[in-house]
């Protein structure tokens, strides 16, 4: 439970909650710690709020029956941010707001799980944003992220690290991993990078000339 | 569960249970119906057996520590299919084994949620089979499968289709959805094919020209 009677500064993470499975609330109070900016898409906020979670933003086209004055009354102040164009999913309505404001940073929860397609299409939306703000996807088995195109971090021994190309990726070399990559492609549904794995505790870099690659730290 | 007593018929498409999230009884009760050959991947099999569902073939490299013995006397008979080839998914030993039997066709099931790199691997590998076996994947909310050249399929109306392109997929046309493609292209992250949606009771026909289409069916 956040209490957001502080100052909140715009530089922290916002957080995006979307309308897929729910984490675990380990994992969502260790995001709500810092007080960051509460994004809630649609028709979670009824789940959102089940949870007492103070919710900032409330973004949707709500389609659905949706009382407005409920939600003002009951989350004071909120904003609520009704848009209706049909060719852009809740979720990049979300990023855009944020980017309107000039937000830097968001981490994203609920949005894997349930519909596959929701999951999916979320998943590789991430790289479309990718200049302009830095996402990062959480749920309770992994952390996904877009991937500059040198990517440098330290990462502990045997961290199972899976490269994802979204579409084909080439020129991609890597150092510090199990499967090295050479100057090597990798194909989306062909020839995949998943399940790489870190060789000693240490730096892992990762680059690649063309394309757009995820990555994903996952475990068991 | 299911006794197996029957003679089978190879042609009945089988049932692989990969290791991601388990899916409701019910839905594995409905898949289990027709005596399919089951094959279980790796680890899953304790999970498998916890439900008392009779496994036929059991495959993985069993890299942890594995007590074969154990399960063939739990399981008689059962056939276990040790391949430890490390460039290879247990969902590609699983779906090879089927081919080199060929099986042409196969259920998937607990191959989508928990580990997202997993998912997705597994979901986006279907295509590289398209011509050689029939797959589809189901959990409690998605079946997913690869689409040939010209699919033509009956659906009630505003059932919800969504079209994922792996990579990019050009010249895709439809008829009766509502948002149309005429001649279009899809491009995986930047121009998805998500939550379309069946105009009318009837035949919906999808065709394209270059690259691969997943075809979602999805509820909430």
């Amino acid at each position: 439970m956040s209490s957001h009677h502080i100052v909140r500064d715009d530089q922290e993470p916002a957080l995006i909650i979307a309308n897929g499975e729910a984490c675990s609330m380990e994992l969502l109070n260790q995001l709500l710690e810092w007080n960051p900016l509460v994004i809630v898409l649609d028709s979670a906020i009824t789940r959102v709020l089940d949870l007492g979670i103070k919710v900032d933003v409330l973004i949707g086209d709500f389609d659905r029956d949706f009382d407005y004055e409920y939600y003002k009354n009951l989350q004071y102040p909120i904003e609520i941010v009704k848009l209706a164009e049909q060719d852009s999913y809740d979720i990049d309505k979300a990023i855009n707001y944020l980017i309107n404001r000039r937000i830097p940073a968001a981490n994203i929860v609920w949005a894997t799980g349930k519909r596959m397609d929701h999951t999916f299409t979320n998943i590789t939306n991430l790289i479309k944003y990718q200049e302009v703000i830095k996402l990062v996807m959480i749920d309770d088995y992994s952390k996904i992220f877009p991937l500059q195109k040198n990517f440098v971090k330290w990462y502990p021994k045997e961290t199972i690290l899976s490269l994802i190309p979204v579409g084909t990726v080439d020129g991609i070399s890597t150092k510090n991993l199990k499967y090295e990559l050479k100057n090597d492609s990798l194909i989306l549904g062909f020839k995949p990078g998943s399940s790489n794995e870190v060789l000693t505790d240490g730096l892992v870099e990762i680059t690649y000339k063309n394309g757009h690659l995820i990555l994903m730290e996952c475990n068991d």
